[in-house]
């Protein structure tokens, strides 16, 4: 693993009403709302929030999800990777389950994400940045 | 909160077998074991993994809890706070949850911790740490 480089991003957590747990991290935990991103109906309404920018620091991802769920739907960790198909090759070659298979995203800042899961069945994302991942 | 500092300290995990948790994360996520705590048949068994040193960076807390649980057993966030008590105060005065009211541990390098509830139920570690936020 000595060519990969890896970095904690977030952990998500699915949330019931967005504004209201925005208003809990923010004016009772000290953390700052550092993106936001609204689908509306039907989609996810999203807000990162923490304590320094999401480029160097660990942050809390809360996702309002107001559709259907395409599988079950929990809170996962994020980990940055540097080389996500050379990681997802290793992770095959060792039996790991997938539960969203290695794609490009249709949009966005990553270029390959896939989410697997631990020996507990923790879901865990590992997603490449278009800019390393430091971005 | 001008006079508050946070910082998010770890997520914890509730794992089956610490052994096989340790050696997932580590081997094929690249992470490094940072410190264990092993207490036996009974007791809770603790690997925090991760990424860097948990004075400054993020980690998974990992916990075999192999003894009755006084609690739900499950996953939470921890932040290390600059003032517990202030911050204790303020989230009372706010009808903030606690699942586990503020207390001196018995040992360990913390001075004082709780254990909140999130709007959704999710738990939130608030603890203070002898040499500061970053220690």
């Amino acid at each position: 693993m000595s060519d990969l480089e890896f970095r904690f991003r977030h952990t998500m957590l699915p949330v019931g009403d967005l504004a209201r747990s925005v208003d809990f991290y923010t004016r009772l935990l000290g953390m700052k709302v550092l993106r936001e991103r609204t689908e509306g109906p039907g989609g996810h309404n999203v807000a990162y929030v923490g304590y320094g920018e999401e480029g160097t620091h660990p942050v809390l991802e809360l996702i309002e999800n107001t559709g259907n769920h395409d599988r079950e739907w929990k809170g996962h960790i994020a980990i940055a990777v540097s080389d996500v198909p050379a990681l997802v090759k290793k992770l095959e070659a060792n039996g790991v389950r997938f539960t969203k298979a290695l794609a490009e995203p249709k949009s966005g800042t990553n270029v390959f994400i896939a989410f697997i899961c631990d020996p507990d069945g923790f879901e865990i994302e590992v997603n490449q940045r278009r800019g390393g991942i430091y971005s």
